[in-house]
């Protein structure tokens, strides 16, 4: 039986999880869901998932959605995963996962909410949340400080100090890989203060290489259109841009 | 060296971890840090836990936060922890990792962002958000439909239909706890479609006895006074109630 991954390469998670399985060699058939076309509601999917939502596995009878819980997963029960994913050693694990539970509440809100309300959702025509988009302005700088500060710090070149990445090296730069959305002056002014992390996304690319740019090249592709879009959008309302608080 | 437990015992994740560590019989000190007091500000703190939250925990030279990331660690480097609290078992355990991310994006967007916007913030004279209150009011009935129908389908009592809880139950039923604080209308209103949510809290009561009552001492007792300001409050503002959405 092979593992089925359902995903769209537009969401962050899936990527995550898509080059965590091609760089560890982990066979798998990739199911596309488009989320921009409301396939994550078919009654279908809604039996792999019922949040909806994407990346989720299935591997014979196991369903598996969150995409921190999978990365864990896929590193425990399929072979040939080396040991510096998610290590078996007890409390080098437990800071792996402290790292992806501060993931949820600090980088993930930063990240989304600031690329959801201004950005895709006014691009789709839905309803942005001005509120939390003004949240995520703040959680986003502070998140980016953090990973600087705190979670690169030490002699190796990854998180938590380590000379090897982590699926929490993965799913956090996958995260930040969805602020190539913004206009190109609003991502230097946001990413430029922080050296560390700058070096770390290209330290993970070339861990991950070919599969990390082959897997964000449909986010590459669209980053130009939507750069262009919003630069048409700005030159109509030229107060638009993303404002550091 | 003994454990020790950084906690305050009106955070909910706090709770989580010290009724978990007592009906397990880990040997640990329990350290307050008293949150309305700013005590996770102060610099001796900030070196436990960089992110001035609370639960952490301390064991030598070893240091960790992120509740959830405790739990799992304490279940596994600790003797005496029963099987069904983290289960070896790769799939299981996968299981348990899905509903506590799950927990971070729906029951705790919902439960925190209601209690904080709507009782905390205003009885401290604390700004809060009315939008992440509107948002958590949509959130927190979404996550406990889910809850009922999803998380707790099956023949066990507990989550994911198991006869035997794990720290995903204990971590949720804290997080729900909290609506406590509501007026008891609020919180019958709100809980009283949840049949299988309301049994549940009991059997993790009754399956956690007598800690789960001893831990939660202190939120019943400050219940009452905040039940009382609220009134107060509401009889000058009386559409300040809470509105199902």
């Amino acid at each position: 039986m092979t593992l089925k991954v359902y995903a769209d390469r537009f969401s962050q998670p899936s990527r995550a999880v898509l080059i965590f399985c091609k760089i560890n060699g982990i066979d798998f058939e990739e199911i596309t869901i488009e989320v921009l076309k409301l396939q994550q509601f078919t009654p279908e999917y809604k039996e792999i998932n019922p949040m909806s939502e994407v990346p989720a596995i299935v591997d014979g009878k196991f369903k598996l959605f969150e995409s921190h819980a999978i990365l864990m997963c896929l590193a425990c029960a399929y072979p040939g995963v080396a040991d510096h994913w998610y290590p078996a050693d007890i409390f080098k694990r437990a800071k792996i996962h402290s790292v992806l539970d501060w993931h949820h509440s600090y980088l993930r809100r930063g990240a989304t909410g600031l690329v959801y309300n201004t950005i895709l959702a006014p691009l789709n025509g839905l309803p942005s949340n001005p509120q939390a988009s003004d949240e995520a302005k703040k959680i986003l700088p502070k998140s980016l400080s953090i990973l600087e500060d705190y979670w690169l710090e030490g002699t190796g070149q990854f998180l938590l100090g380590n000379s090897e990445p982590s699926i929490a090296d993965i799913s956090l730069v996958c995260e930040i890989m969805q602020l190539e959305f913004l206009s190109e002056k609003d991502f230097r002014r946001l990413l430029s203060p922080y050296k560390k992390v700058l070096q770390w996304i290209e330290d993970i690319k070339n861990a991950t290489a070919p599969y990390f740019d082959e897997v964000h090249m449909v986010l590459f592709g669209a980053q130009k259109g939507i750069r262009e879009q919003m630069v048409t959008q700005s030159v109509s309302n030229p107060e638009g841009g993303i404002q550091h608080k």
